[in-house]
């Protein structure tokens, strides 16, 4: 069975300064038409950043859409400025957190939501970090605060409801997936 | 520092079928004004369903949204003739899968963006499963195939960018981390 859907025509319907969205009309695989309300949005990128006491950085923030205060990996979108989603998340790692990273490595890429946003997040894995002296400024619309949290702190606060956003919880299984395989991640050297 | 923003007022910019759209207006932490667009989407429910022979059930569809396949855990909204989240995914695990299951256990929840949707999905965890013969049908505009994949096939797929689903990379982790963990403890025992 081929499951493509054919668009048809597209109605847009807003044009946002973080999304659009369209109304696509589809040929569906048996003839039919039917109707897809489709949301674009920018491509992002967020990080796993491990200090040398093996603890992971998140940024406390509000987050309108659920009306709660969230706890949630470093992020942001990649902006015109930005000469790929590496680059954004080193300027993002500084804003947010003011830290830089020697080691950095991507982790994968995914959509977060495909069944009605275009949503891409590229994520990746950086430590050995120093703090900046020369921390660049956050967007005048954005306040946080960023904190390290350890693995035991970090399962017990998913399994207390208190972590609620999808990619941090996959940072976070992802990272305990690393420390179960034995991948290394970076020991302090003294 | 106080990270509350409060809504003034929020402007409908659209009801769908599926989602709707409003732009709020928002008191920021330091008493400016800024704009948020909001996606409002039903809850959903999701399976990490395992047969017998160590093996997810993943089902292959088209997403208008990022025009292509995916390869995606069963999952579906929680509609008004579901009595809970469970419920609807019983449901789903009949329609897309036509399995039922005996052993069921609920991971997490969590939110897919919360940077501008209020996407929340209810993660399950099930097995023991028998093929149904009064399997129900699909939505009327729903076209998919589903099937098995085992955990070395899994991993590769999403190493070859062939799964890019966060939910679905989320719940191949979680399995996996499932795995090590009795692994680790079967070891602790000998």
């Amino acid at each position: 069975m081929d499951l493509k859907e054919t668009e048809i025509s597209s109605q847009p319907i807003f044009k946002g300064r973080i999304v659009d969205l369209s109304v696509r009309t589809i040929e569906l695989p048996n003839g039919e038409t039917a109707t897809r309300e489709v949301v674009k949005h920018q491509p992002a990128s967020a990080v796993i950043a491990i200090n040398d006491k093996k603890q992971m950085l998140l940024v406390k923030q509000w987050r309108e859409a659920i009306k709660q205060l969230t706890l949630e990996v470093p992020a942001g979108l990649v902006d015109s400025t930005d000469a790929s989603p590496l680059d954004a998340m080193k300027r993002e790692l500084n804003e947010e957190g003011g830290y830089r990273a020697e080691y950095w490595e991507k982790v994968t890429e995914f959509y977060t939501s495909p069944g009605f946003a275009d949503e891409k997040i590229h994520l990746f894995y950086c430590d050995t970090l120093t703090k900046l002296e020369d921390k660049r400024s956050l967007d005048e619309d954005e306040f946080l605060i960023a904190s390290w949290y350890g693995l035991d702190d970090l399962k017990k606060l998913i399994s207390e409801g208190k972590i609620v956003d999808l990619k941090t919880i996959f940072a976070i299984t992802f990272w305990e997936n690393m420390l179960l395989n034995g991948k290394q991640v970076k020991e302090n050297d003294d």
